[in-house]
């Protein structure tokens, strides 16, 4: 890891102690958003290995998972495709159930919103335990997409999604890591 | 309008008739979104006319706010800055209510999310009845933005929406109109 984008990172991520919950150390990345360097530096880091690959179209996990995604579409010249909550798309949707901590959820994207055989990146901005971004790999295979890659900011890897990601054959990218939770 | 520009936009804006709801022609905005020559020529146009101005922040309302904002904010190089409905926001928070077509809602920013006198774009997909961008301008001016510009992919001008945030002093500017809701 380049030391320099990690200082960029730690200076720009701001820890919330005890949110939502007492003992979690939240990782708020609004205020790196807020840093036009920052933000910059951290989009076009993202995709730098994917640079040389046409990418078709990149997926955004709702919400945050949006502001990344439009901005390395954007970059990348490719599509955007929201995975959202359910009931929140207009046409016909597939949908996946998924683990929260405490019960299920269901996510859904519109069926026709990849074609089969598309290079897809998928993009959220943390990946902790994996449920929610697993829950989108197959969603979007579900309609033939190649991935090509999941990116996110932060990884805390103590909490295991970027080997649940690994093992479905998913190359994963992150740019800074945190122990615990 | 650019003609080509208003075809492209024709075509790629896909029209959901009878939703959510009878008479309702939802304006849906994913297809647009996923054309990469679509989206990209989308963004640039809406920023277009502010390339020369130093934009310092680019602020998006939940949900698909955040997929153009994120595009913008990078596009610009600027900061971006999240709109967010209620409970959403880990840190110190300014909230506004307003009013839906069936009771109320409330929006919230960080209140450290805009210095005062820095220079905003507040970005969303489409203008109706300005209910949501007006709560957002009050906000965002609550702490202290100067706000630029309102941009959006598409305005619905019977609904009033423009002439509200006009009223309020606020440039806007959309790319595509359609008569009705």
């Amino acid at each position: 890891m380049n030391t320099s984008l990690e200082q960029t990172l730690l200076g720009a991520i701001r820890t919330i102690p005890d949110y939502p919950r007492p003992g979690v150390m939240f990782r708020d990345i609004t205020t790196l958003l807020g840093n036009a360097r920052a933000f910059r530096r951290t989009i076009d880091e993202l995709v730098h290995p994917y640079a040389g690959a046409k990418i078709d179209q990149v997926a955004g996990i709702e919400a945050r998972g949006f502001i990344l995604g439009g901005a390395i579409a954007h970059q990348m010249s490719a599509g955007f495709v929201p995975i959202r909550k359910k009931g929140k798309l207009p046409h016909e949707t597939v949908r996946i159930a998924y683990s929260l901590e405490y019960g299920l959820d269901e996510m859904e994207m519109h069926k026709d919103a990849v074609a089969a055989g598309e290079k897809v990146i998928l993009v959220d901005d943390l990946i902790a335990t994996g449920g929610t971004a697993e829950a989108a790999v197959k969603l979007l295979r579900q309609i033939g997409a190649d991935i090509v890659a999941a990116c996110f900011i932060v990884d805390l890897p103590d909490l295991g999604g970027r080997k649940k990601l690994e093992a479905l054959g998913v190359d994963v990218r992150t740019l800074i890591a945190f122990e615990g939770h």
